[in-house]
């Protein structure tokens, strides 16, 4: 019988900058568990920062660093050539800002999941998912051990696993899956049914199965014991869909017992 | 009998950017006690503050943030009009970005400066000094007990007073003093003769007096027991400047019994 | 009789950023008479400026710049300290950025009106305001005569003057004028009533006379023969307002004979 | 027997920012003909521009713009992916922004020339190298006829050919071309001695030869009849590289009789 995945529900959050606002993050926090926070690089600035953190505090959600390439023009979408070392120094500055507000507000760094453009560049390169990864272990401390959530089965998996940093595979439950069970990225989201995100979520929780575009299924990550569920705060009915398999997520862990 | 000051040199490092370079750190890093290190925002940049932390380590010189206003054109140099929570978020942003670094070489955070204009405005309003002090609060652990390095006599030192937080008053070995004993603030630095800092520099470890520009003396900071010498890295002939007052207040502080 | 003054509707366009966007530009564009086109300073980018442009040409507006601090992050808002030569520089800069894009579509650039802080900055200080006003003269050629909008009886409208370019006075629909005159300036723009705009809008361009917020009137711009009137793009319901002033202003202009 | 080439020198000017500078560019114009402006992307700001603008005007230099990606802390030199109507609103802005300080002066604007990665990915893709040349055409006038100086036999070349803009092809007095033909791009720029600067221009300017590292010669050009010989700044001993290569074009112009 196969052993069921532990889940939890994630979303990039604090991705205004100045005056502009990208999503409803007020109502978003009430539906995750995970709030991957901008670090003024591709969005965000220090006051929203700020704001962010303390509105995932009061919502008890966990904290993790949402770090970019340094292009907020592009909104962190462009990929640009970055050595390793470079790559390693521009997180550290990213993550360690978060830190700053953190500490302020007394919460724990959860982890690190990349954005965008360096979010693929790090999963197909592993010099560069390696210093992705690195940076984990750079602010862990012996209170925080801080997780790398990435794309299973790719570099950042393997960073991983050669450093010894928790790695939590993240799935997509508003973007669509390849027969050959690649994640299919669009420019812009579009709608989901509820019926397709709740049947999805159940498969891959209950029988760690993805579901292909074509309807045909295929494994997930026989080596994780853990699953973090993305849900775009840009896709139509964000707040909705988030809530929906927050919900199913809730249920599912409860059931199998898992805190 | 006067009872003498203890002392140390400090100086702004990491200013540059890109591939500019400001100063010759890696002399001046030989000359001083502590580093006050540039955090991006007028100067510096990721890969700057890595190799400006590691450089530090190496020389056994404590590190110290440096931030500034989000200005790098101006060099932070031009004042901008900022409200006490935008100005506490961008200092938190800018010294916990540093510690990211510190954290990777091990290094901790010992003191904050702030750069440029925002110096100054804070040490004429006390919100908004309030707001910089604050921060060394905020960063503050039982291990790092972080000092504000700031004016004597301004809002810096009764920010710090209120708050509670570690003042170590600054004065400037290659800047004029006024008549009535105010910091004499110049765009382009000049040479100082050697004789000259020594005297000053000796007047005021001794006598805790301030050498004016006329020659008379006035008194220095009768509420402190302890003063950081601040040596600019672009007055000419900075690096023999800073090495002449280190060897002083080296000396000073051996024959005081000063650790 | 009085004289009743020419008037246009202006509004500030493409302040949108990146993935951000701030108003409705696409129907805005189609109730007002100028477009006073962000440069990428305080808001906007390239990308932007370009379809922006495009905008305005496709609906016949005319095109302005509207240039600003360098301050992203502030949107323009925060006051800095600019040396005049500095400030004009500044200018120059983003005038000929937008020129570029009007290069590009064959469109004039018509006028310039500066945004936000540097906005108040110039009207209160006479050479911050030579240096803006004369931005005007630095782009104006044979063919192009550029005015610049700015606020009656400031510093604005005194170094028009000096400098013999084209001012045109702008009066606000959307803010409230104090006893005294002044315009009151709010962080948030909070929702008028059509009648009350209406009315406004009436009593300025058939008597010259402002209406304050105790209901007296005062006299406008005795010394101009044209008024430009702001319709905020971020007001409450600021198409329906902008659409409303656009009709009074157009039957006005018919009966009056104004082309 | 083969028509010796028409010649000039260019160089990247005014590429400092903020209060750092990169080179002597006093000096530096006085040895040059042509002066490729930063537009303030990779270096430069805008009191730069205005300055370097009238040092080119003083010195009596054509002046052409050296725009670039945005990304001002890689200096422009690290690859970005960008769409073809992207990079053409990126240099529209730039050159858009430089114009503006040329109105300013009364200097026309002679040439365009793209910086670091942007000159590279443009001379390796034919859809990037039209939307750059393309610039060239928005900004061109019947007085202004801007031409693009670019890499021979790329892409630069064939998408001015198509455009129908006049093309410069560039050659390099301080680096090395390898057995290919092939320019040789190094991080730092190394010492050249007099001797082979001399010996390789004159090559080039009398015979269209290029002289390769290993001492072979291959054809130039044969489909052009000009050439820019550049000088980068940051070579050591630039200015007296300048100079000498400015000696030998200069005469040997005179002699061929071109103006």
């Amino acid at each position: 019988m196969v052993q069921s995945l532990k889940a939890s529900v994630n979303c990039d959050m604090g991705e205004g900058f100045s005056l502009y606002s990208m999503a409803d993050d007020a109502a978003l926090m009430k539906t995750i568990h995970l709030a991957n926070i901008a670090c003024g690089f591709h969005a965000s600035d220090f006051s929203i920062m700020d704001r962010t953190v303390l509105l995932a505090k009061e919502n008890g959600v966990c904290v993790g660093a949402h770090p970019s390439l340094p292009d907020r023009q592009g909104f962190g979408r462009r990929e640009m050539v970055m050595k390793p070392d470079e790559l390693e120094s521009c997180l550290v500055y990213q993550v360690g800002a978060l830190r700053g507000f953190l500490s302020k507000h007394g919460v724990k760094l959860n982890h690190i999941k990349p954005h965008g453009a360096v979010y693929g560049q790090t999963a197909r390169s592993l010099p560069l998912a390696r210093a992705a990864v690195g940076v984990c272990k750079i602010f862990s401390t012996p209170e925080e051990n801080i997780a790398f959530i990435g794309l299973p089965g790719t570099a950042h998996q393997e960073a991983a696993k050669e450093l010894e940093v928790k790695f939590i595979p993240e799935w997509f439950a508003d973007l669509d899956y390849s027969q050959e069970g690649k994640l299919i990225i669009t420019q812009v989201h579009t709608q989901v049914t509820h019926e397709t995100v709740r049947s999805r979520v159940n498969t891959l929780l209950k029988h760690r199965k993805i579901t292909t575009v074509d309807g045909s299924h295929l494994p997930f990550g026989d080596d994780v014991d853990e699953v973090s569920i993305c849900c775009h705060s840009d896709t139509p009915g964000a707040v909705e869909v988030a809530k929906l398999v927050k919900i199913v997520v809730d249920e599912h862990n409860l059931a199998a017992g898992f805190r």
